[in-house]
């Protein structure tokens, strides 16, 4: 087993923040494995190397021998939708419940070790939960207390209605807490004021309180926004190897040690000695992310699939002639009022042309290749459809990939 | 039976408010026993007649053929006291809670008729209820909505603690008219708030809505503070007869009328009646106030014990040789900073002497008496204990009561 500072030094590898610090230490002081909390609402069954952060954290806690209370929360999710104004019937069916659990559950075990998992539900406390252990668990908190969790805040100050059922959703979550005794609990860092909320209750009912420890959203593929389906910037679990080494391929530079420490299954050490190469150019860009691009194949498949997944990366690249390491070049994509993009001017700001008029010259004499097709006269302006991720190429020499 | 316009006549006797009005003649139209609702809590076991005035009101429902659902609050008992901060316990036990409730019910059956009322209590209903059950009730209330609440509103701007489970307490009381399905129900009008939940509640799971009736608080003996134990102006229902009788008479005028309409048995009509007779000189008020403290003994015991109540009255007063009917000043006796009032200056206030200084020599004379006492030579000023209600005579015809 590592010494407690060195656990620390693992554990806390892009996290947002544990609080407190040293609570945790003390706790790692005492050579027994620790009960480590998640709490997962059945609520989205796809989930993507994004969800999977807290489940990485997880596994590395159990790597150095602690062990992992997965709470699936069916009771919570009878909360139902918080901004749910009237909604008298709770969002999901019990049924519907059991089978997310079920496929979440599936995909989490790709990342836990399984023989030291507990999974629980927390309807087996919450829903046998009576009325007076209720009142006395709610007095343990205040209205203001609660009223100060962001979401609520805002709410609440822009006359927004908040359900008085949602108020019970940290209370829960803290019971949770008490009930599983749980020594470390994780989340994102919107989930900061639920965890404490089960620290101060385990306080308050004299236990030895858990430490919080918060993880960072990842941003998706565009290295802009939060990784979400909806923005279409994922990268799913069960997608296909060559898909998922592409998509991580397609990562700006500026994340790439963010996703290494999050998303990743390399040592903490290794990382670190990568990030100093990245700093001094002892270490190409390149070269570490396809090693990034391989190892999460390779955490999900095998490594045979990452060999297959990287070679058809290269053939893809081979054929439209355009290289791998060319610059990738953050756009501004916002369109004006016609939905457009003025490109010609892009070129310019991204030093592809010497100026606007020059790039308009470009285009006009078909030198100006999207995607690998020269672009017809006149297409100065372009969607950001047409533009996001695209690979661009202006005379022999200029490529220039958008992100 | 009388019709639904003179029934609503009796029953906005001396109410603070219907809401809404029309609801209530609506409901009575329908010429069907309505089920009347008052919840109390099982805390303060004494009661006096300031307790009993929705009991009272509760009975010329039943007068007039309703019937009344009396809910003791066991279950509601449990939220514990709306202040605690951190009470992880009830304040009552149980088995206090019980007792309580049997000697509030030994005392409102000496107001309500038996036969028309349906005795529960709300731990029926309310320890039973399930997580599932409690979420989607709370789910009909915002946060804001119950924030409104008068007490709740003072304290959270206040910056004062409000404990969550506070915020259970109208929820539940809502509840309570969900289960009994309520037509009206009772409350001071400081319960307003709470009423207009179960209103809403109702409302919200599709039932006609109750009716909310609110009495306004009665104040003591004093005129001014409202009836309470921990000011001593109150008046027990199980008070002797020659107490609750002398009680009565020492009431100002000018709350005659109130107490009439929300302590006493008599007909409203009567009530009316009176109440123009003495607004046009027509009828005394101290012949109304003698009938009005014989009624309310013959409610708590019979006419024989008021008629000796009044006999003994009578023969206290001879005593004293001071006049029932003596004029009643009130006073303000609010004490200077060596926690005395200026007696004499009082005494030309209320015309007992042409001026202050004529006063001051009236008590050096021995002129001026104080519940049949000479005062002393220069007893100019008094503390206002000395004064409260006192019985004063100057020279041989001028009297005066202080309330």
């Amino acid at each position: 087993m590592l010494s407690p500072e060195e656990q620390l030094h693992i554990l806390e590898s892009g996290v947002d923040s544990i609080v407190p610090r040293a609570a945790l230490l003390d706790k790692l002081k005492k050579g027994e494995p620790l009960n480590i909390k998640l709490g997962v609402d059945p609520t989205a069954p796809d989930i993507h190397i994004g969800h999977a952060v807290p489940l990485r954290k997880l596994r590395a806690f159990q790597d150095l021998g602690h062990r992992v209370t997965l709470i699936i929360g069916d009771g919570t999710a009878l909360i139902g939708d918080p901004s749910g104004r009237n909604s008298t019937r709770p969002q999901l069916s019990r049924e519907q419940i059991a089978q997310n659990a079920q496929t979440y559950v599936d995909q989490a075990f790709k990342i836990l070790d399984k023989d030291k998992t507990t999974l629980v539900y927390n309807s087996e406390w919450i829903l046998g939960l009576g009325m007076e252990e209720l009142l006395k668990l709610l007095s343990n908190f205040t209205v203001a207390r609660i009223l100060e969790r962001d979401d609520f805040t805002k709410r609440y100050k822009g006359g927004l209605p908040i359900s008085l059922h949602e108020f019970m959703y940290p209370v829960m979550q803290a019971y949770d807490s008490v009930v599983i005794k749980a020594d470390v609990e994780l989340g994102g860092s919107d989930q900061l004021f639920n965890l404490l909320a089960g620290r101060e209750l385990m306080e308050k009912m004299g236990m030895e309180p858990q430490v919080c420890l918060t993880l960072p959203l990842l941003e998706g593929t565009d290295g802009v926004q939060k990784m979400s389906k909806s923005y279409g910037n994922y990268i799913g679990l069960t997608d296909a190897p060559s898909d998922m080494f592409g998509k991580v391929m397609s990562i700006p530079d500026s994340i790439m040690i963010k996703y290494y420490r999050l998303a990743s299954t390399v040592p903490v050490s290794e990382i670190d000695a990568l990030e100093a190469g990245l700093a001094d150019g002892s270490v190409h860009p390149n070269k570490a992310k396809r090693a990034l691009a391989r190892n999460i194949v390779e955490a999900y498949y095998d490594a045979e699939a990452a060999t297959a997944a990287e070679a058809d990366f290269d053939l893809k690249f081979k054929e439209h002639g355009f290289p791998e390491d060319a610059p990738t070049y953050e756009a501004d994509l916002t369109p004006n009022d016609e939905g457009k993009v003025y490109f010609a001017k892009l070129l310019a700001d991204a030093k592809a042309a010497p100026s606007t008029s020059e790039a308009r010259r470009l285009i006009d004499s078909g030198a100006v290749k999207l995607n690998g097709e020269a672009l017809p006269a006149k297409s100065y302006n372009l969607t950001p459809e047409q533009l996001k991720g695209a690979k661009i190429q202006v005379g022999k020499k200029r490529f220039l990939r958008l992100v």
